[in-house]
């Protein structure tokens, strides 16, 4: 049955019980649950919080500590910028996200609710009428579509956006009974506004960025006068973006308070294609390099049509999230933005953006170019290619991809994370809590915990605490039996085998067989 | 002169310094500079991302990842959360922030400027007049004085809270000539506010958080749920908050928009004493693990008068800023909150908060203690102690602490951080980039860029490069030179003497010399 397909999607149960063990083993809860939440905003638990930086710092260590060798077999020049949420408001005149940056909106004037015009679908049934539902609504498919006594197979499906607003009066909207209540879509913007300073004026009115890209280009000039970068060079930050969202949704892909990484790769024009290519298969292998699934993965380049007008090219990659399943979503876009922002910013604060690129000029002299040609290679504003992802997002890839039901055990599932990402690295038990076991046990764990976010546990029996660190997607168990106190070694429960590993591990040795894990 | 000591203290000239070396060197730079700037807001470069990313994981390492040994010889618990930035608006209500954080203010009915009313001074010269002006303002005593020809000796000084408001009409206002403009004192709350969703209205006002602290009770009855921690434990959390502060000031010590790092440790409440005082001293040490001299550190304990209402103790930890010099201002807070906020969010919420200690149950029976007793020791709402700090304060604190003045020096300063901390771990110099060195030079490059943040620097004569890399304060300068061919070795510079080591170091010792150094 099409409905079936379309509304009730198995990856939809899986998300379900996703988010069911986020919150049940403290990695992401609703926040402000006690007051009943609030739409949009998570709160990282112990275990969303470590995977979260773990993400985080890796990023940053490939991106600003150890950056990728170039094309020329030398690492790439990037540093690291942590700028302000809330900018000079004139940031956003120049970027045009005051003004631009909206989304259009229907209201219903019986409901009074909001919804964004593109994520309302309509059910039109010839002649018994046109029902409006938010998209893949199943309760409203299931309930109110029954009700009328109309199905889905009745008749087409098309996206409101797909309709002429004259249209709009056939329409009966969600929640309501009768046609005609949906206004003519308005724009709305999607920054949050508020005001700097004692007094609320129109003058003091600020926004918190919806994006951590603007707080880079500001500070280009900056970098360039005090860092001694030379073309081509990235300045790279992580942090929070917020963006008031009409309909929040799949958990934490769209919420109003995100984080982001993001780094704007500043290049002469004429070398912009080739670091646009290059960037583009860089970032494809970071992903890979955090565990994910190839097959889970994919590009999907932009048409012409739908690239922002500031845009060359953009290419997103893509992940097979539950909620999409078949389908791919978008998880970072690697956008080649020319130099329209740098060249905003330029008309807006009449700080001169241009570069003076000597070793270009030098190259085009040599190369016997012509006078117009070395004045256009030495002087200019540069290009950005901008590869921009969701720190969040990418918590939520890897909480699905680590997601492994497993019937056979306890638990019934288990979180295979990458051992470097496991926001708990191993685990330590003593067998039994006497016989000299928590004393070995203790002082391993002592050790240990210098390095390395390890936990104890002697509580319950050890298939329980099995169980346990498979939730939390813990790859090792290490377990001081009755033979540690003789062979001085412990057992190694593989989290991902779920058995132990044949060989028993020399207490000396645990140190360096988890370091070697952590670094695969 | 009195004038002097109290108004162009040598401390304020270091500090112009200071800022202005953190700007020359990509430690801070003022937020949207090229717009003209925003009051209270600062951006970090890419020294400063990294000092502040050094501190923040050092913190949160000897607090989440590896917290301190208790008083029973194990190490105590604390689990780590990242909570939402904007909650759900009642949070501060029940918090008491809508309503009770805030500010006196005093507006100018003349200028239309708004003042803080305890950042006013006023300068009563009998029969002439009294001046009122921003505290510590130089131009303002130079200027505005001078003119009406009386100067700060003819009379004495008062703060504006110590003048009764029937006085006030007798004060000229700062940028004003005529006496009664002021206003009597206003409360201004000190949150941003913002609204979530499509609709701006009362009902959906929310606020930026001015503290990291709520987050974390609103998340207590989760963690207690999900973690199986156990009575006492702490949970921890480093991000951003916000106070719309009337008047931002010195540098980035108070500002609008910064960074907290912050705990609250959950004890029964017959212990909140011993944890207090355990706090406050493992906090202390803390400070001191960072490089901080002793001799600029010390406890301020609150006066019961300036407690606040729900507070039971509260030490602060303070630092000698050159601003506050000889005298000593706020860096970290220890506060005893009783049971004060789980209570607040427990009526508001009806969410029981309370805690049931099967330990202290048991071990209130085996003491045999009354009924009453063990009632009461089985079941509570635990107390708070939190010690809550600042990491952008303590950039600043780090920042200060390094900046050390030498005029024999090429840059006549270097920053001499502790190696844990500093931005640049070291850096390779090729001593000239010919006969075989930048090969030499580029392979130590690329291993030791592995591991730590180090730099590659051929440009310029050596002397240059070791003066940048004083600035910059990277602890250690490894050259490779023409012996370099021979002896495999190199010649390690030294920061802080600004003198080589006696010894060659052999290329294959760089690296445990390096992690030793980062290991102190």
């Amino acid at each position: 049955m099409a409905q079936e397909n379309i509304y009730t999607d198995p990856a939809t149960k899986s998300m379900e019980e996703l988010v069911a063990l986020c919150k049940r083993r403290g990695f992401v809860f609703p926040a402000s649950e006690i007051y009943g939440g609030i739409n949009g905003f998570w709160d990282y638990g112990p275990l969303g919080t470590a995977l979260k930086n773990n993400i985080r710092d890796w990023w940053w260590r490939q991106m600003v500590e150890c950056p990728p060798i170039g094309p020329d077999g030398e690492p790439v020049e990037i540093v690291g910028l942590d700028s302000s949420i809330i900018q000079n408001p004139k940031t956003w005149e120049a970027s045009g996200h005051v003004g631009g940056f909206s989304d259009p909106m229907v209201d219903c004037t019986e409901t009074k609710k909001r919804y964004r015009q593109d994520h309302i679908e309509v059910l039109i049934v010839d002649d018994k009428g046109c029902w409006g539902f938010p998209e893949n609504n199943i309760d409203y498919i299931a309930k109110k579509l029954k009700k009328a006594n109309v199905s889905r197979d009745d008749g087409t499906v098309k996206n409101l956006t797909d309709i002429d607003t004259s249209e709009y009066e056939k329409i009966i909207a969600p929640d309501t009974d009768k046609p005609g209540t949906l206004t003519a879509p308005r724009e709305f913007n999607l920054m949050f506004d508020s005001h700097a300073g004692a007094i609320k004026s129109d003058e003091n009115k600020v926004y918190l960025r919806p994006e951590t890209a603007q707080g880079i280009f500001l500070n280009y000039k900056n970098i360039v006068d005090t860092m001694r970068v030379k073309m081509p060079f990235g300045i790279a930050q992580v942090g929070k973006s917020f963006r008031n969202e009409v309909t929040p949704r799949n958990f934490i892909f769209r919420s109003r308070e995100f984080e982001q990484m993001e780094m704007e790769w500043f290049c002469a024009p004429a070398e912009s294609a080739k670091w646009y290519d290059f960037w583009k298969h860089e970032r494809m292998r970071w992903w890979e390099s955090l565990g994910v699934d190839k097959a889970n993965l994919r590009f999907r380049d932009h048409d012409d049509d739908e690239l922002a007008h500031y845009s060359k090219m953009c290419v997103d990659v893509e992940y097979k999230y539950p909620f999409t399943a078949p389908g791919y979503g978008e998880l970072e876009g690697v956008a080649h933005r020319g130099c329209f922002d740098l060249t905003q910013h330029q008309e807006h604060s009449k700080t001169k953006m241009e570069y003076f690129d000597q070793a270009a000029q030098l190259a085009a002299k040599e190369a016997g170019k012509s006078k117009e040609e070395i004045a256009a290679a030495s002087k200019y504003i540069p290009n950005v290619i901008e590869p921009a992802s969701g720190l969040t997002r990418a918590v939520l890839v890897l909480l699905c991809e680590a997601y492994t039901p497993d019937p056979d055990r306890p638990a019934g599932v288990y979180m295979k994370f990458k051992p470097k990402f496991a926001p708990i690295k191993a685990a330590i038990f003593p067998l039994v809590n006497k016989d000299g076991m928590p004393e070995i046990a203790t002082k391993l764990y002592h050790e240990l915990r210098q390095k390395y976010v390890v936990q104890y546990d002697a509580k319950q029996s050890i298939g329980k605490r099995y169980a346990r660190m498979d939730e939390a997607g813990t790859p090792f168990c290490f377990t001081i039996d009755g033979d540690t106190l003789n062979d001085n070694a412990v057992t190694v429960r593989d989290r991902d085998s779920g058995q132990a590993l044949a060989e028993r591990l020399p207490l000396d040795q645990v140190d360096a067989f988890l370091a070697a894990k952590i670094a695969e």
